[in-house]
Parts: C-alpha cells; sequence; structure tokens
C-alpha cells in the first residue's frame, strides 16, 4: 500500500512538472513568433527604403558621369561627389542594411550542391569575417598551390628517375579539384553577400574543376618503353602551375595591399574581391600586369600543344579535352585581365589632369 | 557666360541631391543598426530560455523513462507524458525558437569547403522547405542511381560486345562523386538546422566520394587480350549499383510516408531525416529490413572480392582501396541499421503489453 501511495506520488509530480513544462513552451513558442513577426514587418520596411536609396546611388552616378563627360561639372566637385556617392553605397549596400536588400545572383552552382539554403549573413561581423577567412585561405593555398608541382617536378628527377609514378600526379589533380570546387563556393557565397567579384572567376574555376576530372580519369603510366614522351603534358603543366602559383602569391599580397588602400580611400566596399586584376599602385602594375600576360600566353600555347596531340595516332581524349579547356581559360582570363586594364586606364588617364592641377596629395596617403 | 550659368545650376543641382541622399543613408544606417541591436538583445533573452527548457526537456524525459523502468508510472500516463514531452520539444527546438538555440554540431566538412558562413535558416519556412527540397533531391536522384547503372549495363551487351568503354563508367563516377558531395553538403546543412540525421550516414558518403575519386583514376581499358577478367569488378559494382538503387527508391516512399505518419503522431519533428532505418509499419519493416541485409552482405562480398586482389601478381590499389572503402561501408551500415533495429524491437516489445491492454486503437490511424 505505501509503495503504491510512492508511486502516485511520484506520477503527479513527474505529471506535474511536464504540464509546467508545456505551459513554458508554448509561451516561449508564442513569444519567439511575435518577434519574428515583428522583425520581418520592420525588415521589409528598411528592406524597402534601401531598394529605393540603392536605385537613387544608381541614378545620381550616372548622372554625375554624364555631367562631367559634357564637362558641366568641374573634376573636383566631380570627385566630391563619388567620394559622398560612394560613403552612401556603403551605408546602404553593406552592414545591417546591406543583408536586407534582396540578393542581386542566385547562385545556381549553390542550389545545385546545397539546396535552397540561405547563405546570406545577417551579421555585418560574419560577413566580414567570411571575407578575410576567404582572403587566408587564398594565402594558405596559394602556398600548397606552389608547393605541390614543385615537389613532383623536384622528386622527378632525384626519386623517379624522370617517370612520374601515376598516384601523386592524380593526388595533385584530386587536390586541385578540391581547391576549385571549394573556391567556386565560397566566391559564391561571397557574391551572394555582396561582394563584386567578375562572375568570370568563378567560371574559371568550373573550367579548372572539369579539367581537374578529366585529368584524374587521365592514365599517365608509360604505354611506351619511353615513358617521357606521354608524360611531357604532364611535365608542361606542373611547370605552367609553378609558375601560377608564384603568380597567385604575387597577387594574393598585392590585391589585399590595394584593397586595404581603396577601403581606407572608401573607393571599396570591405566585401570586394580583386581576382585576376593587379594592384592599382603603378610599381605593381608594372611588375603584375605583364606577369599575368606572360602566363596566360604560356597557358595558351600549353593548350595549343594539348590540342594538337589530336592528330596523332596515339592521341587520348582526355588531353585534347584538358587542352580545350586550357584555350578556353587562357582566353576568358586575357580578356578580363585587358577589360581591367582599359578601365584601368581611361580612370587613369582622368585623373592625369588632376593630378597635374593639384599636386601629388595621394601619395603621401 | 550663360552656359557657364547653366553647368553651375547643374553642379549645384547634383550636389544638392547627393547630400540629401548621404543623409537618407545616415538615417537607414542607423535605423538598420538599431534594428539589429535590439533583435540581438531580444534573440539572446529568447535563446537563454529555449537552453534551458531544452534542459529540462531532457531531465523530465530521462525521469519518466526511469520511473517506467521501476515501474513506478503507469504505461498510460507515461504515454501521455511522453506525447506532451515531444510536443514541448517540437514548440522548443522547432520553428523560431528552435532558429535561436546554439548549433549542437559545427561542420567541418562544410567550413572546410564554404568557409565560416552560417547556413542556419533563421526562417522556419526556409528550413522546412530545406528538407522538402531535400527529399526531392533524394527521389529524383534515386531514379538516376538505378539507371545510370542500368543503362550501363544494358549497353555493355548491347552496343560494346561485351567490353566497357572507359569513358561512360568514368562519367558515371564523376556523377557519383558529384551526388555524394552534394548529399554530404546537404545533409551536414541539415544538421546544423537541428535535423537528427545519424552521423554515420555523413561519414558514409565521405567514404562513397573518396572512393568514386579512386574509381576515376583506374583505368579499365584492357591491357590483356580479354578485358573480361579485368572489367569484372566494373561488372559487379554496377549490379550492386543497381540493387542500391532499386532499395533507395522503396526506402525513400516508406521514410516519407513513415516519416508524415510520425510528423501527425507528433512522435518526429519535421527536420527528422531517416536515413538507411526501415518503416516502421510491420509490413514495410518485413521487407526492407531483409533487402537492406542482403544489399550489405552483397557490399562485403564485393568489397572481398575487390581486397583478395591484392595477392594477384597484376593487382590494382585502386581496386584494393576500392574493396577497403567498400568493406568499411558495409560494416558501418550493418552496425547502424542492426543498432536502429535493436531501438526499434525494444519499442516495439514495451507497446506489445499496452496493444494487448488497450487494443489496436494505433492501427486505425
Amino acid at each position: 500500500m505505501n509503495g503504491e501511495s510512492g508511486d502516485k506520488q511520484q506520477e503527479n509530480d513527474i505529471a506535474k512538472q511536464v504540464a509546467v513544462l508545456v505551459q513554458q513552451a508554448k509561451a516561449l513558442q508564442s513569444a519567439g513568433s511575435s518577434l519574428s513577426t515583428r522583425l520581418r514587418i520592420e525588415e521589409q520596411a528598411l528592406s524597402q527604403q534601401a531598394v529605393a536609396l540603392e536605385k537613387k546611388i544608381g541614378r545620381l552616378r550616372a548622372d554625375a558621369f554624364s555631367a562631367l563627360e559634357k564637362d558641366e561639372l568641374s573634376q573636383e566637385l566631380a570627385e566630391k561627389i563619388e567620394e559622398d556617392i560612394q560613403r552612401a553605397h556603403g551605408m546602404v549596400c553593406e552592414g545591417d542594411v546591406g543583408a536586407l536588400l534582396p540578393p542581386k545572383f542566385s547562385g545556381r552552382f549553390l542550389r545545385m550542391l546545397l539546396g535552397p539554403v540561405n547563405v546570406k549573413a545577417a551579421e555585418t561581423d560574419v560577413r566580414f569575417k567570411a571575407k578575410e577567412e576567404y582572403n587566408a585561405y587564398r594565402d594558405r593555398t596559394a602556398v600548397l598551390f606552389l608547393l605541390f608541382p614543385c615537389i613532383l617536378l623536384l622528386s622527378e628527377n632525384w626519386f623517379w628517375q624522370g617517370c612520374f609514378p601515376a598516384l601523386p600526379v592524380q593526388a595533385y589533380q584530386a587536390w586541385l579539384l578540391f581547391f576549385y570546387t571549394s573556391l567556386a563556393l565560397r566566391e559564391n557565397i561571397l557574391r551572394i553577400n555582396g561582394s563584386n567579384i567578375r562572375p568570370w572567376w568563378v567560371y574559371h574555376h568550373y573550367c579548372a574543376m572539369l579539367m581537374a576530372v578529366i585529368a584524374l580519369t587521365w592514365d599517365i603510366r608509360g604505354h611506351y618503353p619511353d615513358c617521357k614522351k606521354k608524360q611531357r603534358g604532364v611535365h608542361l603543366f606542373l611547370i605552367w602551375a609553378v609558375m601560377q602559383g608564384g603568380a597567385m602569391l604575387l597577387q594574393n599580397r598585392y590585391q589585399r595591399q590595394r584593397l586595404y588602400t581603396r577601403i581606407a580611400l572608401g573607393k571599396a566596399g570591405r566585401m570586394d574581391v580583386v581576382w585576376g586584376e593587379a594592384a592599382g599602385v603603378f610599381g605593381q602594375l608594372s611588375l603584375l600586369y605583364p606577369l599575368l600576360f606572360l602566363l596566360q600566353v604560356c597557358q595558351c600555347i600549353l593548350g595549343f600543344l594539348f590540342v594538337r596531340t589530336v592528330f596523332r595516332k596515339d592521341s587520348e581524349w582526355q588531353v585534347v579535352g584538358c587542352g580545350l579547356l586550357l584555350l578556353i581559360m587562357a582566353i576568358g582570363n586575357f580578356l578580363n585581365t585587358v577589360e581591367t586594364l582599359v578601365a584601368k586606364m581611361r580612370i587613369k588617364s582622368r585623373m592625369k589632369n588632376k593630378s597635374l592641377s593639384q599636386g601629388s596629395s595621394l601619395k603621401t596617403l
């Protein structure tokens, strides 16, 4: 009897606690949904204002530009206006308000791999952290990008008597596949978060991913008595990869410097990314642009050599496919670099008059 | 003179508009940051309450369970309590409040590929949409998963005179790599969004990704006069893939039915995923579990056959590597299925007494 009443006591105790729990959970749920509703209303109002202001910024910028072209605006005022507009742009399109703007671009690639998930960070710090982590990632991987082919090339003669075994080269290709996939994913996410990254560089990564998959299926073990002939393509590709790795390291350093300068001058947003564009300072321009063009010429020659094997009787589709992709990437890279260069030249020639009249006040910055 | 005054007019006009713009942008920016600050404070308060309630839910559930074990609680009341707790759990851990809970798991794989981006959806509808899209994705891809090897196997005899060319098989492997990568990404995202998916199934996808990369590097073109011998592994793998595709289709159908029933009964959250577990209804159990075990036995045999080639003089590391991965996956799948089955049996045996005394009221649901 005593035990049974103890059971009843225990039953009531737990049942009571659970009833309280359900009440608390209900209260919390309604508090949560009320917060969510209020938030949605307030966010919508701010979002509409942000969209209107963004349009106005575009209109005023165009007005100022055409006024400057028609000489209706003095250089000095035009610059002050551009500075102000840039400042307004930063306030509207970045930070807490920028997060409320509708995304300008829906990444098909992201939707395909991740599903319909929202990768736009609501909090500004998180978005900047993502950007900084992306820069750090590029720095880290550029070192690997340089080291990996260097080690392969050195080992070719030191350990492997002039002939690559298949495994290390395939491991390198698998790493390239991983590397370009993660770059494509990260850059798509950055674009959604408001970075101005050029679309070409993302397409470039898709091409590079495809090339890595094709290279993985390519059996480089020598069918001939002499593996040298078959592996000549691998050898050339690795040399080109070393060059690219070096260029990437330089680029990353210069671009980061330049971006910090531009952010400090208020000319760039903190979410901007400058891929494959050279630094703004002339001393850096004169080193990086020739290097980039040289790299593109080499890429083009490599692609041409690969494609040419189609006429050999022992031609392999993987080599021809990689060659075509190399040519596409070289042409795309070239066009994008030229486009950037032309835009820069135009700005430079306009700045020239100004710096002649105003002196070199900027140099002291 | 007239033109110059027109210029001045134009200058003033634009300058004035830009000044207004900057003021508006400033106002919007401060409104945005004030909203963001208020939001953060309110969210933090709710989040703390949610964490406390979640702990309480865990404690009460344990209490009720131990009381039931010690026979201090009647079956009937225990079930009502479990139902209430489940309801409270749904209110706290899902929906708007659930989004405020700290993530239980930080996906290393996601961080590696995407960088430190937040993929936890703030809005409940978006999270459920992601879940539903994931189910639709599994349905779509299960069809492909079945069709791809079927077509390869049929073409083997119809078009290719019993010998696979390398390209279609490699295309299939590349698709598998893409498929498992996207599954791993999506399931990691679902886990962050509160899905109860078993960690093993994500690890399984990593193994499958690695296997696809290894298979890509494997040259299946016959070095021998008879390609049959070399391609026997490919043939067996494709047959096993067909079986797996069929099982996936069945599983998806049953699991979705079961999940909907469980959600309707309030026993599962809307974010739950049931991978590789069979349906709860006995008629489905009796079909799916034997099928799953058969599949695992076949996977094991396949892995063993692949690994055994290590003793052949023309053994290839890719075959051995794939074999090891198949064995690991088979064992992991088996252990996880058994674990689920044992848990189910335990619940079933407990339910049995109840259904004997209460009649089959649940069956009418």
